[in-house]
């Protein structure tokens, strides 16, 4: 247990050593995804400091328990602090959460490998791949930082920020090649209302947080069109079958994909009127093209851009995706929305096996 | 081909004969599921007719393709005609389909036992197990009809009747223990927006339509205590590997429970807020009894008579099942519904594996 330094001379701090063996634990990246996961830290006992790239929100974290722009009307607990200096935040950490934006993690790599502590654990809670590479968020960190992958470990499972944020009972995944690791992180990311579930199959726990997307683009153009619950409980099945065979094909364990980090991430996903990748289907749904959709958004809708690169990364390894291939093909403009029916497509005009 | 007697005098039929190829096909039963199944029948191309119960339903289906008592605002095919006696509808059908309240399947079968057609398959389209012997539909058509396995057929899967009314596209699955009995059946029960798959699982195609009304009611329960999507997609992802632990322990196969009549009916009912049993549920999270929501409901929500004896199955078999359980606990009274967090439990505080 160590010392920090305190945000501001102002602030007094809780002594991490008064604090009967709570772990002290670095978050970077608070964003609304970011400063739940810090809650949900928080208020498992730990305590915790999150980085922010401004200081006027670590500022708002630390002296009002609010971060409004991300979490507005949400409490946050005394024991999560935030500072803008990766310096001060990982000074001491025992375990160090990452939450940034996917596309920016290498660059926010090499800005800490330096100043990492040596021997902890390194968490990614992000959901995606690094475009051009496409590699995973673990292989990125792996490769920038360095490390063995027995210190790095991932979160995932069906965890819409705001409900956990509102203390709604949720469950997650954390994986690691270290079952050690996982059980390490799986402790402290725990507490009343959020319960961590360990798991060895890193590859799968990542790719069902990223392909889940893409079936929530194809459950919003349902949505969009004025489907119902049976055509979009049979994309989310047969997306199921697909982005299993995905994922499996690239290591991954078929369990862990009907486990809560494949099947309970990708229901949650198709089931959230809030989730954007839903939006923007719903959009295209609605007959609005690509760029209409794209202007509309404020905010990036992640599997819209995955779609062209997981469809040539199925194809390398063999693998059939009809689902992902009708919504590149409305986004492409070459699919009217109303046909989408990946659920009815086969090869024959015979009854085919399920 | 045969001809079959016309509802009356009045009424110029088509001739089966007329319709080049066209099966004729009998539906017993003309609630909204059976009257949707036969408007699917008919799409498909088939001659059907549908027997009803009141002549009266039998006779708006006929003159004016309407039955407004079940599936207002839904214009019936020419080629779907109703009739009120038995002996009618099944003369000359090739196929038989059976869609009757469950508890009085066993009454309606000793009375077509003697005029059934020879040879012809013989399909439920309901979801139950019988009160008293536990029995599966299939089950008891194989016991009161004394047929052979190889010509009993079940269709199930995400099948809300009113969207397939409608015609939104929806897949489902066809399970004989015969192969060559579920494609005979599946080609005939398929048409433009609807489209079924074969297996020849019948245990777990049956099994997953009768277990989802438990995890739906537990759904519903989640839904009316306030919680949001992360807790409900958990539940389901959890009910899932409850129900296909049942499911297995008499002999289905797992990759049954993960596909349409499994899976895709599970989310379908979970989602759907117009499901009795999601309704149940949901009375149940806001506070309302047993006894009250019992009073409060016209119809019978299947999925809470069935708690008790599932769970003496389940014990039977050494199956685990803590949502089911959770769900009796709530109904009992003993357990409070905001506390009702299946996905949370565990049997000790340690992490443990998913």
């Amino acid at each position: 247990m160590s010392e920090h330094p305190p945000l501001t001379e102002a602030v007094r701090l809780p002594s991490a050593a008064a604090r009967d063996g709570a772990k002290r634990i670095a978050v970077l990246g608070a964003g609304s995804w970011g400063t739940t996961f810090a809650k949900v830290l928080a208020d498992g006992g730990s305590d915790v400091v999150i980085w922010a790239r401004r200081r006027e929100v670590a500022h708002e974290i630390t002296e009002t328990h609010r971060n409004s722009g991300y979490l507005p009307g949400i409490n946050l607990p005394a024991n999560l602090r935030g500072h803008d200096s990766l310096e001060h935040v990982l000074a001491g950490a025992e375990q160090v959460y990452l939450s940034v934006p996917s596309q920016s993690l290498r660059s926010n790599l090499a800005s800490i490998r330096d100043i990492l502590p040596a021997d902890v654990p390194v968490v990614s809670l992000m959901k995606g791949v690094e475009r051009g590479t496409g590699l995973r968020m673990s292989e990125v960190i792996e490769q920038e930082l360095r490390l063995d992958p027995a210190r790095i470990a991932v979160v995932s499972g069906p965890n819409l920020a705001l409900e956990i944020a509102k203390r709604e009972p949720t469950a997650a995944v954390v994986a690691s090649a270290s079952r050690d690791t996982a059980v390490a992180v799986a402790s402290v990311a725990s507490n009343d209302y959020f319960r961590s579930f360990v798991n060895t199959d890193v590859v799968g726990t990542e790719f069902g947080g990223v392909l889940k997307n893409l079936i929530a683009v194809a459950v919003g153009i349902a949505d969009g069109v004025g489907y119902g619950e049976n055509t979009k409980a049979s994309i989310i099945t047969r997306g199921l079958v697909e982005l299993s065979a995905f994922a499996v094909a690239f290591g991954a364990r078929p369990e862990t994909m009907i486990g809560l980090a494949g099947l309970g991430d990708l229901i949650a996903t198709c089931e959230s009127p809030l989730s954007r990748n839903n939006t923007a289907g719903r959009l295209l749904g609605q007959g609005y093209g690509f760029e209409q959709v794209i202007a509309q958004m404020n905010q990036t809708a992640e599997g819209l851009a995955s779609v062209g690169p997981v469809l040539e990364l199925a194809e390398s390894k063999g693998v059939a995706m009809p689902i992902v291939a009708q919504v590149g093909k409305v986004l492409e403009g070459t699919l009217d929305p109303r046909e989408l029916a990946p659920h009815l497509a086969t090869d024959s005009d015979e009854p085919q096996a399920e």
